[in-house]
């Protein structure tokens, strides 16, 4: 498993020092260069550099292409190229070459501004607020149904399916949830946006945003940028394990997304357009 | 408390659904622009915006420009200039504008390239690896000496201070500590690298970097970035309750930084330079 790298440490407890190998959740860095055409000429332009867990590059760059708008489905990439460097610190990092269609249009210009030397939190590429709200899907009020049981027994599904954490207690996994209360898709990352946008990536194989008739089941804390990248791609429902923070929630009920927060085996909060929730 | 807001939610527990207040991790964007001179005249450079928790943004300002280097130290702040816009969606983010002095050399090319639109993110301002090396400080082999058992007493110590999180559940905290295993200062923040970047701006206002003599905890995970950081501030010691990442764990080994993770009351794993530790 990617995800998952050894290492050899020590561990004290009161009065007593042993030694034994463990398992670490795996970060290690990509670099993404875009290639794109502008008047018949192949650009190449250094997107941003990525410190994710390895495994599921694609889908990872995918899902961060459509997260911040440069390509608008799987359909404007021409293809992947990637060169494995097997990456430690003294190493060079990987590096993933997108290739665009020729006829997709580019503003390279306005890239190069706010995404060169960016890296994936989410909110990189961004100085202005305004910024922010461009590209956002306007939601449905009825797209997405979910009954309140079948949210509550997301709980230990997720629980099973988190497999790279229980290893090693260090990543965040993100789940794409459907009406029926069933995990389709479930990733794993250091990075929660990373998780994310490998979700966003494999999702849009199968299908082009925006994606109105899926969720998205987070195992940490729903910040800011987790509920802009839902409405980057059209997700109506977010139903975290952990806390939302105040703009989360002022995002959510502003977008009419529906967002649910401590999810427990018996209860959860809601904090934001209910009428998804079948009660 | 700046870091916690309210909100009116709703809670579902199996077959009942209820009303209620809550608190909610306060998140709010802050742009900040610098102003510096450049042969005699006042330039100005929108640097970055931050989602954080509103509070010590005069000292999570001033730990962003030391830890990315853009500063050597609190005396190349002229001043601090902050526009309180009470942020929600609609309106304006909060505004802090920094005021560099007149001898303060600043590469504003440079700066426009890598930080403009970028997040705090930690890794932001960065395309490539060999840029992230740069400006670390290199850690004395004999800085910071601290028992065993008073670092296990910091979990109990982090508990009792992390107020914000208790009330909400939706923090990262971050504790400076010192040779005697006491909290000398303690940040909450909903982005664990905005907690840090507190911490780093109130000790900078007591001493210049490198911070030699001082040790962080941290309450969640550690990420490279975090490492980073630590090392452009010259910290030798971090603890985390959290995981590491494997990245993480090589940039410690390889700076001999000493990586202690899954802080309990009675055991801890140590990942690097055991030598600070006393058993």
């Amino acid at each position: 498993m990617k995800e998952v790298a050894q290492a050899h440490i020590k561990i004290y407890r009161k009065d007593k020092l042993e030694e034994l190998d463990d398992l670490l959740a795996a970060e290690a860095p990509l670099e993404v260069e875009l290639r794109y055409f502008k008047a018949g000429e192949q650009q190449k332009l250094p997107l941003v550099l990525l410190m994710r867990s390895p495994g599921k590059d694609k889908e990872l760059v995918t899902g961060f292409l459509l997260s911040e708008g440069i390509i608008r489905n799987q359909d404007d990439v021409e293809r992947f190229q990637f060169v494995d460097n097997g990456f430690r610190m003294e190493e060079k990092p990987d590096k993933m070459f997108v290739i665009l269609k020729k006829e997709v249009e580019v503003d390279g210009d306005k890239l190069e501004r706010n995404f060169l030397s960016s890296s994936s939190c989410g909110l990189c590429g961004k100085d202005s607020m305004e910024s922010l709200n461009d590209s956002c899907f306007i939601l449905p009020r009825d797209s997405f149904k979910i009954e309140a049981d079948k949210v509550l027994a997301l709980k230990q599904k997720l629980n099973e399916g988190q497999n790279a954490f229980s290893l090693t207690g260090g990543l965040h996994a993100v789940g794409l949830i459907n009406e029926q209360g069933e995990i389709e898709i479930l990733c794993e990352d250091v990075g929660r946006h990373n998780a994310l946008d490998k979700v966003i990536g494999s999702l849009s194989q199968q299908q082009h945003p925006p994606f109105y008739n899926k969720g998205l089941l987070l195992s940490g804390r729903t910040s800011y940028e987790m509920v802009h990248k839902a409405l980057m791609l059209g997700f109506p429902f977010i139903v975290s394990i952990g806390a939302p923070s105040s703009l989360a929630v002022n995002m959510a009920e502003e977008s009419d997304l529906t967002l649910v927060g401590f999810l427990k085996e018996n209860r959860m909060n809601i904090y934001s357009a209910e009428q998804r929730i079948v009660f």
